[in-house]
Formats: C-alpha cells, structure tokens, sequence
C-alpha cells in the first residue's frame, strides 16, 4: 500500500489534469454509472467537531475511494488546522487497500475549488470586471487561485466580519496578483461583482435578493449540511437558472434546499453539472440573467482527485 | 500515526479483555449511546464481489473508528485471501487521525467470534454434549475456539457440503483438543447438538424448524445483508426467544427478518444483548426452550474492538 503524506499529494498535484477527470466524474455520476453510498456524519458536540464519511466507486473503474474528513473548530486554540482527514483507495478487483493519502483535508478543500471553476466555467457572464468572493479562510483563498485560468479579470472583492481575516486575505491575493478591495458590506460586494463565490459555514444568508445585480452569477460552497445557508432564499428563488452537483443533495440539504421545499423553483431550470457538461453547453442563455451553481460536494469528486494524484506519483 | 500490521495486531490480541469490552459496547449501545451512522454498502459484480464501510463513535470516548471490509469470493484464484479490510481510528477531540490498522478483516472476523462466545454465555443450555457448527470456513474455526472458555464440551459436529473442506476443518478442530464428527447432513447435526453456531453466507435455509429439538441454542451469524438465511422461517418462527445484536439490524437484513416481516414474532421475547447484558440475566427461563440469537454485526464492536488492540500496544 502506498502512504502518501501532505507534501507529497500537493507535489503531485496537476490542476489541469484533475479539473478533467472532475469533469468526467460529474458526468459519469449525472448519468448514474457511479456507486455513492449515503454519507455517513458524526457530530461531536463536545469539541465543536464533526466528521463526514464519503465513499464513491465509478463502475468499471480499478480503484474505488473512502474518505473521511473532519472538522473541529476549536483546533486553532491547539495550533492545528481546523480540517483534518484522508482519503483510502482500495482495488475494486479484489478489495485490497492500495493507497493510503493523508492529505489532511487538502483534496477535499482543492476538488472543492476546482468544482468553483468549473461551475465558473459554465455560468459566469462573458465580462468579469470584479470577483467577489464571500470569506476570508482557505476555501476563499484556493477559489480565487483556481479561477485564474478561467478568467482575465484580476480585481477581488472580499467580504468577511474580521478586519484582521481581511487583511492577511489582501496580502495573500495581492501576492497572487489581485487588485484587492475590503468589505464588510455584502451588498457593496455584489454591487461591483459579476462573478461572486460564497465560501462561508454561515447559518444565517450573507447575500439578499435586494443585492444582487443583473447578469451575476453566484456559486455558494459553503452549504454542505443541514442549516447552512449563504444566500436568501429569495435570492435563490430569483434566479434565473440553477446548477447543481447533485440535485438530491442540494435539494436536501444545499443553499437552494429552502427554496426547494417552499416549491419556490418549479419554475426554475435547475441542471446537474455533469448533465450540463455532456451536453457541452452552458448555463446562461441571456447576459442579464442571474445564476446560482450550488456545490455540495460528492465523493466521486473525491475518488476522481484520488485518482488524479495517484496516476501522477 | 500509529500503522500495524496483521502481525502486531494479533500479537496485541487479548481475547478476555477484549471480550469485555464488547460487552461495554453491546451495552452502550442499547442505551443509545453511540454514534453509529447507516452502513456504507458496495457491490462489484464483475468481480463477485461486496464492501461494506461502518463508522461508530461511543460518546464520550476519545477515538471514533471507520472500518471498511471487504469480501471478493474469487479472491482464492489469485492466491488472496477473500476477507480484506482495514480500521481506522481518528481522535474524537481533533480528527486527527491516530491509527491504521491494517487487519486484512481478521478484527471484524474475531468480533463477530467473539459476539458468538457472549450469546452462547447468555442463551446455550446449562450441559452441551456436543456443539454444532453449520460451515467450515474461517468463522466456524474462529467460533469454536472462542466457545472454550464458555463450555467445558469438547465434541463438536461439523456440517459442510464439501468433503475436503470437512477434513480440513477436522483436523484444525482437532488440534483445539475436539472430538469432531463431520456431516453432510444438518439434520444429523442437529439431533446431537444442544449449542448450534451458523457460519454461512447461505441464501437457502440450512436448518429447518423440524430438525431442532427442544433444549437447543443456535447462534446465526451468517445473514448480514439482505436475502442471507440460514435459518427456516418457521425455526425462526417456532423459537421460544430470541436475541439480537441490533433490532434496527436484524429486523431489516438480519436472520429474523422473513419472520419479523411477516409478523410471526409478535408473540416472541426478543432482546437486545446490551439490554439483557445490562439486566445481568439469561435469555433462557426453561431449559426445554429453543432459543436464537441473530448477530448482524455492530460498528461498535469494530470501535471495541480497535480500542482493546491499541490499548494493548
């Protein structure tokens, strides 16, 4: 079995490479050739954690993926980071492990960032004159580096509640090339964005309907468990056309959930991403409209990054 | 992180203790104390093969475990063992993950041996002249062996349906220190065996309600999906008690399940083991009475049984 560490998994890491087999994952789970148990949560109350089990085998494939990735939020008081997991690959031939990478919440966080560029890819309006991106962590950080090949446009918007957050996020972007501006007005933010993502743990909508312009697209991470929600519903419920990894997940439990249940998007195109991808077209059909692709993460994601590094090693 | 391998992992195996701590978690978790998400399930069809992927967590305790085992019944042909698997522990302060245990599916093999040796402490009856053991895998070696501590009976029946493997089995038990008697015939089993263990992945009943006489005690083990029996529904049916590792199991896949759908247990006592292991009682009130006990298997005993190895080391 081969046990790969932190380093080692980033070191192989090739975006471009694992942005395709992203792809071809989304599509092969839209057309149902991949095995996705339910996930399994834990909550641990105690030590404000929780911990998710994701597990994923594309039929026909020579491997199939368990991943487990946790959060603890009190973590930073102990100097370690917040994200904490690995992902097992075991042969589908014969079930013995064969890799082991402890990636320590790396892969989930960068299939996450490249699921935002694609979803920015088949959503996003034709001219970008400012990113918004909504938080100040590391999915914040790893979204706006994954969008850079997908447009020219280098002027970020960033909201978040703490001054300190905003400024080392300014330094960290500036180094990656950005214009930066700082706010802690979310509608100042949508006011100059085209391009907005939303990567916070929020409980309560940061975005309104109200603040959102003609011709945005939003793609919101964030919400990847029940209560989580980024935007409001009305806004959701103002969009124009929906993108989704998985509609029985965002429907369940993703930022357009509410909506769902209040039957507010009967009216509303809502598409999977792997669906949009093997049609080869795009989401918006008309320069004004609002879009909103709302990412909840699969475990194919996970077997495909897997993969992806493995083949590189 | 700790990494052991089969080796360390049975030197460090200590079955008293570890015994003990099964009980704890049969117990705690028929006090709904534990965490233990819904099964991840597998099916590889092209290479017969099943995956199943269970996570529990004792509140209060330090570490959760995730442990994914594996069967591929054409794993002999490439000179593999079928059984493949492995447990992971992860701290339940951090989700760091602390160890890998890499047990080729031996833990899952003696928990479930093990959880045979605790009902036959609870159900068998006060004097067995002989023990019965449906199948000569793995797991009806691992059965006998793990009943001496229980019984002073040292003559055991033995059913298969294959010669050689009934020779084979023969001379393992003989080497515990058995009598054995071998069978193609279950009912021949039957008719001199007061403690009766079943071992199999059969789809058929192997033992028919007529073929039980009164006084018996049979432990299932086999049935741990859905459409596994190796009991008769009317045996099932005609049982004057039962015990169960899990209701919520054994109900829906477990080898009561065709009897409890058709609701012919309404009649029936049936317990869970933490709950009579809690009470300090027995099953059997009469010693004229048929009783079964249905092991589907618990998270919690792979958790148990993780624990009692790292605590070993």
């Amino acid at each position: 079995m081969h046990i790969l560490n932190r380093q080692q998994i980033l070191a192989a890491f090739d975006a471009e490479a694992i942005t395709a087999l992203l792809k071809q994952g989304f599509i092969a789970y839209s057309q149902r050739r991949v095995q996705q148990p339910p996930v399994q949560h834990f909550l641990f109350e105690q030590a404000a954690g929780d911990c998710c089990i994701k597990s994923a085998w594309l039929e026909g494939d020579e491997l199939f993926v368990v991943k487990v990735s946790a959060g603890f939020y009190r973590n930073a008081e102990r100097g370690l980071a917040s994200n904490q997991g690995l992902v097992m690959a075991f042969s589908a031939q014969t079930g013995e492990p064969r890799a082991l990478l402890q990636d320590e919440g790396w892969l989930t966080a960068l299939r996450t960032a490249l699921a935002g560029r694609i979803a920015a890819e088949l959503c996003a309006p034709p001219h970008i004159q400012a990113i918004g991106m909504v938080g100040t962590g590391l999915q914040a950080r790893l979204q706006l580096q994954c969008l850079k090949p997908v447009t020219d446009c280098r002027e970020v918007w960033v909201w978040g509640r703490n001054e300190q957050a905003l400024a080392a996020y300014r330094r960290d972007a500036e180094a990656e090339g950005f214009r930066v501006l700082t706010t802690q007005d979310a509608a100042e933010l949508a006011a100059h964005c085209q391009l907005i993502v939303t990567t916070t743990p929020s409980r309560e909508p940061i975005l309104q309907a109200a603040d959102i312009r003609p011709g945005t697209h939003i793609t919101a991470v964030g919400a990847d468990a029940p209560g989580k929600q980024e935007l409001a519903t009305d806004l959701v419920a103002k969009a124009d056309a929906l993108l989704v990894d998985a509609l029985v997940q965002c429907a369940d439990y993703g930022e357009i959930a509410t909506a769902y249940r209040q039957t507010r998007l009967t009216s509303t195109p809502i598409i999977e991403m792997g669906a949009l991808l093997a049609q080869g077209g795009r989401l918006r059909s008309e320069p004004q409209h609002i879009t909103i692709a709302d990412l909840t993460g699969l475990a194919i994601q996970d077997l495909q990054i897997a993969k992806g590094v493995l083949a590189a090693i």
